[in-house]
């Protein structure tokens, strides 16, 4: 019905314009307006595609379905819309001359002039062309109309995204993983990243002999296709088990695997293209382009967590009281840090990541309690209509893409590949994990994350960012029809996959006892330990408010230098935190000594209502009692997150989890 | 400190990054990356602008500093990075060939092929540049790099300005003023746009004689700069007025009326472009293509009007439960208003503003309270970023911007003009309002509102749209120059004036009674009244679940329909309105009958706290008294109002006004 209207409504405005305008004879003023029209027009097409998807999503949550997820089903209008523009609407006519063409012997520059009789026009380099889609480039001018320029994804849609996720890691249960999850992340997408290379390399030389290749595809076109379809992205896995309250320690492996091997595979990637071999033989393996690589992988990595969580840390708020400032100023900081990792030459991308991490960590505390919830709340709309927008227009891809290569023998080559990569991941990693973890990770577990690998987004993005190639052409129409099926069956299945795994989904009435059991023997390493220490002691009392004063961690010698460094604030903290009944934070270096007698009094089940039912899996219970260290160090970390949104209460009720 | 940690950091990264891709010899493709470090780098510096101008208002709302407004601040410090990109940043080396040039006979196209050896590249036209320039594109490189596409502040930056005022215009006092706004808006803007025109004419025609004229300078961009320059912009003086709470009906009166006049200008500027005289003498007058362009005016405006409001009023929402969708699609819906108005040739930001005036008037009542709270802080953060944004850009542009013509003469000219216009609108209209309205304006707020003529980001937004002929870069240099002057002298000026003319602050200790006493004479015209009758008995119950059930406003036989449109929400609401003390509101069509023995308790003096304190002078105090009916209609707009946001219970304290 409204979009009848709209239809009418604009019939009736254009005759109106036609008329109005009917004597003006300016062409290419009208040619301007025209596709300035046009523009809009497409761009409203994606958001009323997204209106559509906003309405069915919350039909389904009214009606609790769960076989499809909202990703899911932006992507299904986006196909829907797709078909229509591809099939539904007659070429344009206003518009039918060969487009006008220019020879020069130079190389392309990014500005060019053009002389039409005197007057100079100033034109901008939009990218090459083939030479078969020449022809094309005025046919299928609605088609091209609606296809954005990739970068687009790179710096404003992936950007929210990928700093909400990192500013959702703020969770227990990821930093007691944090080892595991790192493990996963860089050596699992580095073993998926090489089989599915090396197995797509002997599908490519199998299609080479039975004839079934065109073009030219190179091994290191195959290994840059292992890095950008091993950025696992398990949206509509997550979501469910949220909504169910699955197992927290899984949501954590799964949430924060997805997370940081994003980030590892879009600088995998970058590294796998920098790998230029010297030398007439461009197509050997080279030693030293080899190392480069490698030099280039832990080079911008490491630039980009550097610059990440420093700006993180930066972002210092005294702006209490005026939370539109402290609103804007959050958004303004993690934006910069991504716009000066990109002007350095870092991954933004990656940047913006820890960037979330750390200002989830550090300046959240430093934050008014109004503004915490807004910040929270702007990047959680931005969130979610980059992220359904992205999913929507790989729908629309699929039909208005101009390059689409498919080819039946590597598409189903490919398949196979990225179920073999994520097995060799998953399960020899797992092993690996369980011999150090003492709280292992179970077969179930290891299966739900094996059928956990959905590829998204970051995938997607990375595929589309260069099609200019008949290889990077193929990877594309692959790695769209992998995100299909990964988000539709395995994303669908999720529910009769939890139940057929038997994955305890934590509800209130499960005893919170034997809940604090499982989770009493989780791992807690020395390293994680010793970061800890240093963190609570020494990090957290500079950055922010909370936390002891440095006054009395660092030694006595250090006197002048702390009390400058102390707010008057982290005193006042400090004072309601040392009431006596228990000590819970002390300035003590030993955490042995400092957590012995530690008592927490938590409890998972008295939540209220059912805004707090989310939370109760993740809540800790504690009792009185004397205990090992790691179990207090764990309760602590509990009571801390917990403390942070009670402030300064130490009355501690389950409290939602953030996702 | 930050700065030089940037900037240290960047010179490593580019070190680091330099000697990695040593030995890369793709030129292209390193220019093009230079060039997207280079954009990021700039982006970087308004990013960094934003947040120093945030910073700084920080402390001047700490320390209670009124003569400067942030947006006068963040012209300052757009002045100062402006300064020193033209001055402090030697020309790039990296780029000093002269751009490459192809001649074709042909008018330019949109799409440009380039053809190198073989390949094929695309070009995408950007505009025409002047020949004089031609010298300048590799010269300013990094001048013009800083230099937005304008259509930027009108598809991206505008809208959320005046979306968010549409929004705040909730407010009895503005509908009280209804008839004088649009007065103000339209004749007055009308008023001003011709007057300036024929001023600035006459001084062109001086010019011209003392041969101080080098272009062309027709009368019809004399009117459009009388057009652009009669966009009012009080921002500054406004947020003063709102700190100080100034007169209710004075505020309503100055923010209604640079609302509207913004749609008028914009409008009216686009009228007067498509004035195009036929035949040989294309400048003469044509009273045909004189009324042509009032046609263009009235078709513009009225379907820009239809297609906000309609929008507005389609955003049905019953997604109660996920406040998230609501406010996605809230966002989503204003966005499409935008574009579909753009679609059809109408002017999206007018439809923005009609769209949010409708949003806030209806669909607003049928969000959930957790919505309506995040809507408004998304709205206000957008509104927030873009309006410094646009106002720091302005003063970059000083300096940044290639073709200024300062032209003295011309300067003064202006100056002198938009004051005489304002004069010849301001206070003739106020004249003739005088007569019609009970609750006349007085002399003070004439000279207020004649003083507040400040010049802001719609007129600036105009005025960098077209930039090609000399006329027109003569117009923008102007206009800049007037908005700095009117935001810094007037717009500092502010307190001392009011003091000056008497203008009472209301504050909380100032007797409501005598508060109550002096509005009830307002105006209320028989016109508004029978459009609030129709509003209030058939709109708002089709639209919100808010008012009498249909089903008692609606004749009988009309039962059927009228029972069907009705929700159950609207009955229940009704329920809880109907209690017996006192029928509040009423079925009956007659209001006279109606509101003849309505009684309101409301009290403006017994609010809480400093959060109130705001409030206490917008809020209304009635007494149990037979009284006539303009003043029972006013009590009730009062209650409805602060019913609205009290929700169901009628025990109404003071609220804060949104602006």
């Amino acid at each position: 019905m409204m979009a009848a209207w709209i239809l009418l409504s604009c019939a009736w405005a254009q005759g109106m314009r036609a008329e109005d305008f009917a004597m003006e004879e300016l062409a290419t003023e009208k040619e301007a307006e025209e596709s300035h029209r046009q523009d809009s027009f497409n761009m409203l097409t994606f958001i009323l595609l997204l209106t559509l998807t906003i309405l069915t999503i919350w039909l389904f949550k009214h009606r609790r379905v769960r076989f499809l997820h909202e990703t899911g089903l932006a992507m299904i209008y986006g196909l829907l819309v797709g078909v229509i523009l591809r099939y539904g609407i007659p070429a344009n006519s206003y518009h039918n001359k060969t487009p006008a063409s220019c020879s020069l012997r130079e190389g392309p520059t990014s500005t060019l002039l053009l002389n039409v009789s005197g007057k100079f026009f100033e034109y901008t380099l939009k990218g090459e062309i083939n030479s078969r889609e020449i022809h094309n480039v005025e046919q299928n001018d609605m088609l091209r109309k609606v296809t954005f320029d990739p970068e687009v994804f790179f710096n404003i849609l992936l950007p929210p995204i990928i700093f909400h996720a990192g500013y959702s890691l703020k969770k227990r249960h990821f930093f007691r993983n944090l080892g595991s999850i790192i493990t996963y992340a860089f050596l699992g997408t580095a073993v998926s990243c090489f089989v599915i290379g090396n197995l797509m390399y002997g599908v490519v030389k199998l299609m080479q002999a039975v004839g079934q290749l065109t073009g030219k595809f190179y091994y290191t076109d195959c290994l840059f296709f292992g890095a950008i379809i091993s950025a696992t992205d398990p949206v509509t896995v997550l979501a469910i088990f949220n909504e169910l309250h699955a197992d927290g320690d899984l949501y954590a492996l799964l949430f924060g695997e997805s997370v940081m091997n994003d980030a590892v595979a879009i600088v995998l990637s970058s590294s796998i293209v920098a790998y230029q071999p010297a030398g007439a033989n461009t197509h050997q393996f080279d030693a030293s382009a080899f190392f480069k690589s490698v030099g280039v992988f832990i080079g911008i990595f490491s630039g980009s967590f550097v610059m990440g969580a420093a700006t993180g840390v930066v972002t210092f708020t005294k702006l209490h009281c005026f939370p539109l400032l402290e609103t804007a100023l959050f958004f303004l900081m993690s934006w910069s840090t991504f716009l000066l990792a990109e002007a350095c030459g870092f991954t933004g991308v990656v940047a913006v990541l820890f960037c979330g991490i750390t200002q989830a960590h550090y300046t959240y505390n430093n934050l008014s309690e109004e503004s915490t919830k807004r910040t929270k709340q702007l990047f959680e709309v931005l969130h979610f209509l980059a992220e359904n927008f992205i999913f929507s227009y790989m729908g629309l891809a699929l039909f208005t893409f101009q390059n689409h290569i498919f080819s039946p023998v590597f598409i189903i080559g490919a398949f196979i590949a990225i179920f073999i990569g994520r097995a060799l991941n998953i399960y020899p990693l797992s092993f690996l994990l369980n011999l150090g973890r003492r709280h292992k990770i179970k077969g179930n577990f290891q299966h739900m994350m094996m059928f956990a690998g959905l590829r998204g987004a970051m995938a997607f993005a990375l595929a589309i960012r260069d099609t200019a190639t008949y290889a990077r052409q193929m990877m594309f129409t692959t790695t769209l029809l992998i995100v299909f099926f990964t988000v539709w069956v395995f994303g669908g299945g999720t529910t009769p996959m939890l139940s057929w795994l038997h994955i305890r989904l934590e509800n209130q009435s499960d005893g919170p006892q034997a809940e604090g059991q499982s989770k009493t023997k989780q791992e807690s390493a020395w390293l994680f330990r010793l970061w800890y220490t240093f963190d609570h002691n020494y990090l957290k009392p500079i950055l922010t408010h909370s936390g002891p004063p440095l006054t009395s961690t660092l030694p006595s010698y250090c006197g002048p230098l702390a009390s400058c460094l102390t707010t008057p604030r982290a005193y006042e903290n400090h004072e309601q935190l040392r009431d006596p009944d228990s000590d819970l934070i002390r300035g003590d270096a030993d955490l042995t000594f400092t957590f012995g007698d530690t008592a927490i009094t938590a409890n998972g089940a008295s939540g209220s209502g059912a805004d707090t039912a989310g939370g109760s899996g993740w809540s800790a219970n504690g009792k009185r009692s004397g205990s090992t260290s790691e179990e207090a160090l764990e309760r602590e970390l509990d009571s801390r997150e917990q403390e942070l949104l009670s402030r300064g209460t130490r009355l501690v009720f389950p409290i939602e989890d953030h996702i």
